[in-house]
């Protein structure tokens, strides 16, 4: 079974800045679609925060088991409707993998339900993101450890909510930690937080970091497919309740009647 | 050290019903805060849905410890913005405890990030409490299980996120069971989701309810006072970095800018 | 790729009770085994509690991908050197799946480190077993909840510590609850337990069940193989820091020495 | 409510390195009982490997609201009888403190469940704690992170299980990470896990790492005092179920006989 995921891109900087142009000439969200491409089972395709309804109609998430996101120059421009759009196929079984500073989109924020923010340095320092959780699926085939010689610095705390399990962990040189590779389950969807890859370094032409992310989206996929249920809230009459149970004591609702939401 | 604990009512069924007006004449929130009330080290007050800003205006949240929350008939008629500024406290260390419909409101779907939905039935029927995790500080002097002769059933799955601990688990007479009692942190804030509380049943006036909220106010409490940096996401120039290192590879930002939100 | 499942039963009161033998003439190691075999995906063998080394030798562990577990009557008599085994290999990255009354064996006490005790009654009640996690993988093709019609009733508190998720929650005729299945994840090891399975009822014949072990072996599977790291406290020495440092300080231990375990 | 705490130390180095001696001349357990009295709330007293017992006789014990140990040279020494009985006290609510190289010890490996290794390297270097989890009980008035100048690198992978909370994460100047703050829950016993404490570096002069320590026994104390009932498993005889059945089925026990161990 091919799994289908769809990468999403900012697409900003890679027009803006030069540095960050002559690293990724055909965008990131192509360097990490190529990436995940390595791997026959993966069918990736790519959508940018310019396309219509930002390239996430209903349409598209329907047909997507996995969706990677980065964004950092404009989160605000991401229009609310199209979150909670995506929030809703998180839910219901699509697996979301955040990439760097995706920690402070709109999806992120929304589905941690905190500020998730973090302490930065921009100053090209070497990375190195130790496996805390080795034979976890996402750390698969990985080494002890491996090291980004020029990244960015994301310190602790990192203001999100305790994992299911914390799989990396990152030293930097300048002396900050973070926790690098994290999982959440929102609803039926599984979400993996991975933190490396700035702009301005040639992170996603990174072998490792391309195993990683083959790796989390096989993690992600959940092969059930949509779970809608995860949205109703259904009343049981009483005459359908699976043990037989008589009404009693006072009443807000007739039967059968929805509830409030 | 007394608690200051807030009790917030929707106080709309109070004044529709009549049931529930006979069970609560001056409203479910007054009686949530009697409850409280019986433990002296505890000063608790009450705000409303009808009240300037519900009663919840920056100032009183600032002076508020352990805020708690029942509402149900009209969850749409919270401002948004009152939503956010209750969710800033929580993260900045404010203790928050959701009664029963509450899984519904803006605010405890604003922190779990989950739709936050269940199965549900009015019948009057007998809900047993269970006890799963004895000796946890919210089930202090709490016998092994305690009874509701009269309750809504709430069924799962219960669309919520895996919690730090499962309290309690209630059996339903109707063939039910649900995670009643689970505890989560959000930032620096203790957040305690608890399931009993129909307005049509005399809840509220239960000794072993209330000997619950009780010690659930004083888990939920951080004694540690605010922490407004759960939202900041401070830049670390390279000059005060706490190794030396030296600034390589491409930028985005100049030292000591601002980074995106 | 076939994931080699190894069913290991106690195999005592087959022999001794006439209830037991007439619902399980080959005995429930088989009947389990049989279930497992509905997958072609899976390949099933047993071993019994009066095999030498009760069929857990070095050997056949090591080509064991994923253990279940079922015992009762004489949970002393399994000899702890294979105790320490089977451990050991599932902290390396072997499955493990407890069933039923395994929840007083040996192994799963060493590798909860807990009592996990619980209350019980033998009489035949009625069991609801509520999904309460839909779409996680040990749930995959299941209804909302199934019913055993004869089951023994296992009643919270059971004491272990707090799973990584609750799949699970049984509802009981009697007025218990019990968290009926819980994952764990001890080194590199995928560990279940399964409440149902009392020994007297034909449990092992329910369809249901049977998905359940199935989507359960497939869950526990690390298909990454064994990971004999898990027991190591390697030395790095100074020279062979990944960053340059100088030694400094009191010392205990030469250059290169073991430490002390 | 003054807290019990009780200081166990191994006691073996302080005599036969002089290193070791020059910095802890009574005693590590000494030096930090110290720290844990500049609380007043904090009773503290000491025991060590060569009292009758290991001073943990079973009266010893039962008035010991919080234990902390420390050991490392020879943890096989410790009596198997004496580690159960630890073991049986933090299940009924007695908090335990492991300190450093007690990661090794047998009564942190049989509260895990798991080989509890690591990596290590006697270099003197700078270990930087980070807190993780800022307002979190056991980081009360702590800055971001505190330095220890001299210590023994411990690094990751940390084959312990997923914690309840992740509270310190420290930084190697060697190049490492650790987790080096983490809380479980075993039973009715709160156990943290706290890194820093090698013999040959004044760990245990530092006034952070005291504060660390005072707020640990703060967090760990059960007020509620001990919980023999973790231990049991008790029959509910069919006519003391809490809501009306009949026996059914095949029966294996007679009516209000013990269940097997």
């Amino acid at each position: 079974m091919t799994i289908k995921a769809l990468v999403w891109g900012e697409n900003i900087h890679e027009h803006k800045s030069e540095v960050v142009a002559s690293i990724y000439p055909d965008g990131m969200h192509e360097a990490v679609a190529r990436l995940l491409r390595e791997d026959a089972g993966i069918e990736a395709s790519t959508a940018v925060l310019q396309d219509p309804e930002h390239g996430l109609t209903e349409d598209v998430l329907a047909r997507t088991d996995v969706l990677l996101w980065w964004g950092h120059a404009d989160h605000a421009a991401v229009d609310d409707v199209v979150v909670e759009r995506v929030a809703r196929h998180v839910w219901e079984g699509m697996g979301l993998i955040l990439l760097h500073s995706a920690h402070f989109s709109k999806i992120f924020k929304r589905l941690m339900g905190t500020p998730c923010a973090l302490k930065w340095r921009e100053a090209g320092e070497r990375e190195r993101i130790w496996v805390v959780n080795p034979r976890h699926p996402i750390a698969e085939g990985l080494p002890e450890f491996f090291e980004l010689e020029n990244e960015e610095m994301y310190g602790e705390p990192f203001s999100v909510p305790e994992p299911l399990e914390t799989v990396f962990i990152s030293w930097f040189q300048g002396g900050e930690v973070f926790r690098s590779g994290l999982t959440y389950r929102r609803g039926a969807g599984n979400i993996f937080y991975f933190r490396p890859g700035h702009e301005t370094y040639p992170t996603y032409h990174d072998a490792t970091v391309g195993k990683v992310l083959r790796n989390a989206v096989h993690w992600a996929h959940n092969r059930q497919g949509r779970y809608p249920g995860v949205h109703e809230a259904p009343n049981v009459p009483v005459e359908k309740a699976l043990e037989a149970i008589e009404e009693r004591g006072g009443k807000l609702h007739k039967s059968g009647e929805e509830g409030f939401r």
